[in-house]
């Protein structure tokens, strides 16, 4: 078995329960293309963390759940406004420009956050109307950051604020929206649809799915040609029910919430034993399931892979030496404790 | 549970030793994206397959392996012929138009199977060159087709042939390439890149797999820069180690095999019960597990759903009264004289 | 100087009241991309000529008019019904597909004319609504056509009155309307917008102007986005105003109707000087400024060249030996009758 | 008439000559799409200018030039650095990732000018060949820049050495190259082709064509499919003689150099006259026809549209009070002197 590291929450396996539901969905035939009743099932659940309103469409992965998010909501000429550091804008090979068919327009934002603020001075606003220029009609964050930071309730609720002032939608990619939601105690709802997000990227897969993330839609309104949206963007399971299974799984219960306080708990873990060290200090507030920490020259080069090879981590920012750890709903106080350790040993050595 | 009808062989559900390979490989950790342990054992076995100069990329659904197949290998202005009933032609909602971006040049095939003799007369060759056309890059069939027949080594060598004396490359849209090789006793190679195919959609999830597909390029150099097509395609999986593992299950020894071969045993049972009734007969060859028959009206009436509102088929072609047949690697002797039983019932009663 | 042949009607030149035009208005400096009033008194002349609710936008060519009118009007998942003769399926170089972003079903029609019956049966209306299908969201015609026929008013109000009942709109791909129109003695409304058409590509070129073009939209609620959707699709001219003048000079008197009727009377003139000669015959009726003739092998191979090497026509369908012959604004009684001499000077020495 | 303002070079008229030159293209009949005499002499003329082993594509417009330089050259998950204020990011509404199908990387610049030092580090050259990030393929530059710059010939050349290295290439956007050269006192393809670029969008109509441009590529190899990329991209003129005509009259002799160093000239002595006023400083070097200069609130206020409402300058940058005043070919001594006086007046009433 490969080492439990800290290189990536995808880098973890199934959770045993959502093994479980696959088994269970798999009984004879069912309709394709989700007219099964598990997809059923899961857009009722899904109803029911998202609010009455919404509707959910079940797709395959986060890019994809952040393409069809924008496919369905754009035209052509439209542009989407994100951080710098967004998943769409660094990690997606264009996907949103070439295949959801917008232009990004990034915005530099500290510790990954966009707010009002940012969004005014950011963005050329007197460029609206202009035919020379894409037209901004998204905005998009990503609750909890790629940089583990967090956005509480309030602050969506004031960046949705200023997007439909100005006739914006808000979408949020929640690929890891179990992680703030559990960081901040708070309902799933409570820090995307109900504080104003009109579209959200719900992800399951990091969070102990085989596959599996959902496209929320505030209303049936808003999705309005979404199923072909999906399907175009090659998003459209035929044996979909394994897929809404695996939501299923994770939303009817707390799942969700089990899986996202043990990677959080753990990376607040991790933190503290970091911080402990001499020489070794957090790059960003460690909010959600990462830890972004500025480490010793020693450290990288020694523990970036482990003695099998395995990576342990990802540098994220060479210049400032800033390593990306990442914590998963099955990391265990022993691997926190044994890296720490580790970690101490070379930068005592240092 | 629902009924086991013939409405498509997505309808089925995962064959247990797939369902096995999952558990097991849901062992710990493991690097994301492909760079495990399973996706390089896929790897082999697809090489063994398909020729040791092959590459092969895992994807998650059909649709996503063919435009992969075409976003890979053509430039915006080239076009890919086809068959005017192929998949992508008439079932993927524009995606290769849009995502891949080509324009499809469609050619009426009796029995959904291109021949060289069609190729000339169906395409207008003079315009190769010619800066206000589209230029033809590529030939796609589908193997076995989407009516049910197949194309044998010798008629793939010989629109290969075709192809490639004109610059252009062959793609083989092989979602159920194993009902074909089944089909006729052969290889899963020899009726694709041994008899000249440029590129296979290799398919897993209509023979047993819950979602899994792979794009076969024949060497390195045609494979080119296909990681990127397939992650701004979408259809890269982060826990690709689920995707590949059933492609291994599938691969490793002889489960496509024997899946293929039940669910074509299952139609050819079918059409022979089917066409031993008075005013049945076959629309198109029963070659593979599909099986295209006319119905009388009163049969499609009362039989094309269950009782419980289940689909039993799908109407292919209404004025023809047309119906699709489609066997599973599930379906049993049983669902297919029940069925029978009813048609002929009907049928008498007409 | 090089011959006057009939290759294609944008072989000619200039009118010389367009080229006047041009120059009055190079009058010092001007605002750019359509803020100048040239632009102004074009727009107001293109609403007398299609309606005072439309809105109309000049754009560098009939591609690029085409493009513009279906990207203004649809979503990626749409597509759009036309013949399959149309200009924008085989003469674009895919640029509807890829730069507009909509998939084409093409639809066989006799003559190159559309009608209800052709449109009701070519089209699979049953996978409306179907999320694997692209969907129909406008039917494109030209008037003329592309093979020399002409819609009469109460064609295209039917064909509008169809698309409409099912919530398509009509497009009318007019880079010939004035021929169209003045071979039916009337307006260019009166067989476009009051006839039912939401969209008119209002073509110049090829009726005397430099280059000139506009969109045309039966409403501003119909335009929507298009100023957009031409930057965009790089059709919007720096210096308009002299594309803008063009138009006017165009269309401000009848010199629209004079140039097309010259072209047309030529058209007459050859269509019955050629079906005089024996074993010449016509393919399609020529009723506006086209000769579509089925000629003897010598004659194509002693006359598609002049002497010079100069073009004389193309051959359109090489299986049947049909010749398309197009005249212009310019073409002259004595051009037609030189033609026709040595078409029957082969035609007796065959 | 107008006033001669400082709006945009793209609001100055058609030099006399290529008026002229227009006129006596007009004569007859000449085959479409560029197979004429005078797309034969622009294409000598362009390699007289840009290099022997060039080949040049004329194209209706800047935004066009670009796109096509790019499509000709890209795949879609290519991406393409750029200065932040670059004209394909900020004002072609989207085309180069809508049309030419890519990513951009914008890189922000003093003055608007790339610097391989710039390049080094602001891109993530870590993330070449990594499948998740689109992969850079081209260096685009303008020259002279959006901001009135001008790049030497070794600032070039060492741009192209960067680019090379990498396995890039080099794009010029040379919408006011001849500006650039004018200033410099070099030809064309000194600071272009002959500096290492591989692409050139050459600019005709901000220098005194009614509309015309050459997309110009080093080699026959690196044109490839340009001819179908420019048809594609909506680029290609059927009555291409009169685009072909003007870029003949502008380069054939030297109109394209007097009429840059008129405009050149006009700069320098406005931003002569601006300086010598109290409160007014340059923001940018004025190295070509553009002065980008910091103004007084209450000059702007006055003087950014004249009396009769005409636009006199763009604000650039408000928060800096930042306008741009380009100068056309035609720009006058007394447009200059004119508009100094007023400014000056302003200036001490403020």
């Amino acid at each position: 078995m490969s080492a439990r590291g800290f290189a990536s929450d995808n880098h973890s396996g199934v959770h045993p329960e959502v093994l479980e539901a696959i088994a269970a969905a798999n009984e004879g035939h069912a309709p394709a293309y989700g007219a099964d009743r598990w997809t059923a099932a899961a857009a009722d659940t899904l109803r029911r963390h998202f609010g009455a309103s919404t509707r959910a469409y079940p797709v395959f992965n986060g890019s994809g759940a952040n393409v069809v998010s924008l496919a369905a909501t754009t035209r052509p000429w439209h542009a989407v406004i994100c951080p710098a550091g967004a998943h769409m804008n660094v990690d997606e090979a264009g996907a949103p420009e070439r295949i959801a068919g917008v232009k990004l327009l990034p915005v530099e934002c500290p510790d990954g956050k966009l707010t009002p603020a940012l969004l005014e001075s950011g963005v050329e606003w007197h460029r609206v109307g202009d035919e020379h220029a894409a037209q901004p009609r998204l905005v998009s964050i990503s609750n909890s950051t790629e940089l583990g930071t967090v956005y509480r309730a309030e602050e969506v609720a004031a960046i949705a604020a200023f997007a439909h002032e100005r006739g914006l939608l808000l979408h949020v990619d929640g690929s890891r929206l179990s992680n703030a939601a559990a960081s901040l105690g708070t309902s799933l709802g409570a820090i995307s649809t109900e504080a104003g997000a009109d579209i959200v990227s719900f992800g399951g897969t990091k969070n102990g799915l085989l596959a599996g993330e959902a496209v929320v839609f505030a209303s049936e309104e808003l999705a309005g040609d979404a199923v072909f949206a999906r399907k175009q963007s090659l998003q459209l399971a035929s044996k979909m029910r394994f897929i809404s299974c695996q939501l299923e799984a994770l939303l009817r219960e707390d799942l969700w919430l089990r899986n996202a306080t043990a990677a959080n708990a753990a990376a607040e873990r991790l933190a503290a034993a970091l911080t402990a060290i001499d020489g070794v200090e957090l790059a960003h507030p460690a909010e959600a399931n990462g830890v972004f920490t500025r480490l010793p020259a020693a450290a990288i080069e020694q523990l970036e892979h482990d003695e099998d090879g395995t990576r342990a981590f990802y540098v994220w920012d060479a210049p400032s030496r800033t390593a990306r750890l990442m914590c998963s709903w099955d990391t265990s106080d022993a691997d926190v404790d044994a890296f720490a350790a580790r970690l101490a040993a070379v930068a005592a050595a240092g």
